[in-house]
């Protein structure tokens, strides 16, 4: 079983970006709303901006109080997007459990969207009218093209259907015309489905749940959910007995997790380049 | 098995129409874009049409000539969804091959777009925000409540990934986080996931493609692909061979068709109430 190294994918994005964003000019700089008050989303924070600034582009996080209302929060990103400085702006989820979440995020016009996760982002991308993907779509893309896996013409699955990692992922396909199973939990044995799918992706932050004997023989696992385990980055695939079953895998962490740190970039330095257009 | 009686359900939801329209006071008007000339096309305006003025609301066809080149019809409908005697507009499909159609469907704005295929319209409703429903999957929901049949808890299998059924379609149950299966061209063995559905959606328009044999006993069939045969029309799913297999079936004609027409006035009444407001 070969291992899809999205470390090393990530770090060759990063080179190509950097040269990007020395050939614009213009300082890029990524608006980050943070909502409250968490170590697990500090530290995504801190890793989305240590990558940024060493590829030149600035960060600025703006932090709101948990208590905050959707309609106070809304007013403050509409007032965010305005700030010209701001070449794109994203809302790190989790929101608190107040706070209508779709909402927040159609306050992004698509032009600054850079996480496409807006009503309108979303939109563009299903009809095939988006410069850029969701991230972890455009990762995900990435990664089967660096290691030369054609998916066009072999059945997908994925596990679960959620707005970050299902969702747009289940879109992407739909509008390539891949043949597609989506699981979620009302799939009644997930593995007739699993056993079908010659390609897996997984997003459901559910520690070791996808296991060899779940899966075709030869299948690509694509593992992008995580979760933590006594301080440690969790995947939803149990790498040991996949091993003996799978093809190709994403280890966790090194896997899609960078590379959809760099397709976040990847979207924002693409937005930089239609605005100086 | 048991026929799922789109007519007389259709019947019903426009008699309720009637009593909408009436009561809203202000004139309706559906204003129709019809690009070149084509009797089945021109047949099915006129069955929209019979069906609005039946309600009391009014239709007005704009004819364009096939020749129109991607940016005139554009302009043209620019102008077309500023008549404020326009409650809502609808591009009669498919348009001639040369042109850009999601760039014309992406000129109708949310509020006046009955048939929802903008990229605005279908991000408003992917994300849970939209008022109404692309009128094939608010049809099939309408069919499956009329009948009390289930199908949160349900495997379903979508038979294509066109952007008039199979891609709506999927939409809905994704958003509605039911386990879901898309078949396309590019699905070896599509009996497998056939086997494995409830429901099963035909959209592809290949006459009596679906036969009794690739499905699961008792499942639900919704025939929503439809063909001409001889001046015929012909749907998607063998009827005499299914009928064996399924314990329900929509029928064609008289299945998804009428449903499909009174949920697009239902939509037009829709965003006329919402104007008013």
């Amino acid at each position: 079983m070969i291992l899809l190294d999205g470390k090393k994918l990530s770090e060759r994005i990063f080179v190509e970006l950097k040269a990007d964003v020395s050939a614009i000019k213009k300082k890029i700089r990524l608006g980050v709303i943070v909502v409250g008050k968490d170590p697990a989303i500090e530290k995504f924070v801190a890793q989305k901006k240590k990558a940024a600034e060493e590829i030149g582009i600035d960060v600025r996080v703006y932090p709101f109080d948990a208590a905050i209302t959707t309609n106070e929060l809304r007013k403050r990103i509409a007032e965010l997007v305005h700030e010209p400085k701001n070449t794109g702006i994203i809302i790190q989820l989790p929101l608190p459990g107040h706070i209508n979440k779709q909402y927040i995020l159609n306050a992004i016009p698509p032009e600054k969207d850079v996480d496409a996760l807006s009503a309108r982002a979303i939109g563009s991308f299903i009809v095939g009218k988006s410069n850029i993907m969701p991230p972890v779509a455009g990762a995900i893309k990435s990664l089967l093209e660096e290691y030369h896996i054609a998916y066009k013409n072999k059945h997908v699955a994925i596990l679960g259907a959620g707005n970050l990692v299902g969702r747009p992922v289940a879109l992407w396909f739909l509008q390539e015309g891949v043949s597609l199973s989506i699981i979620t939990q009302e799939t009644d044995l997930p593995e007739q489905l699993l056993h079908k799918a010659d390609i897996v992706i997984s997003g459901i932050g559910k520690p070791h749940f996808v296991k060899g004997d779940m899966l075709k023989d030869n299948a690509v696992i694509i593992d992008a959910g995580t979760s933590e385990s006594s301080g440690k980055l969790v995947g939803d695939v149990d790498p040991e007995s996949v091993a003996e079953k799978a093809s190709r895998l994403t280890p966790v962490p090194g896997g899609v997790g960078p590379v959809t740190v760099a397709m976040l970039l990847k979207n924002l330095v693409t937005l930089a380049k239609i605005k100086k257009r």
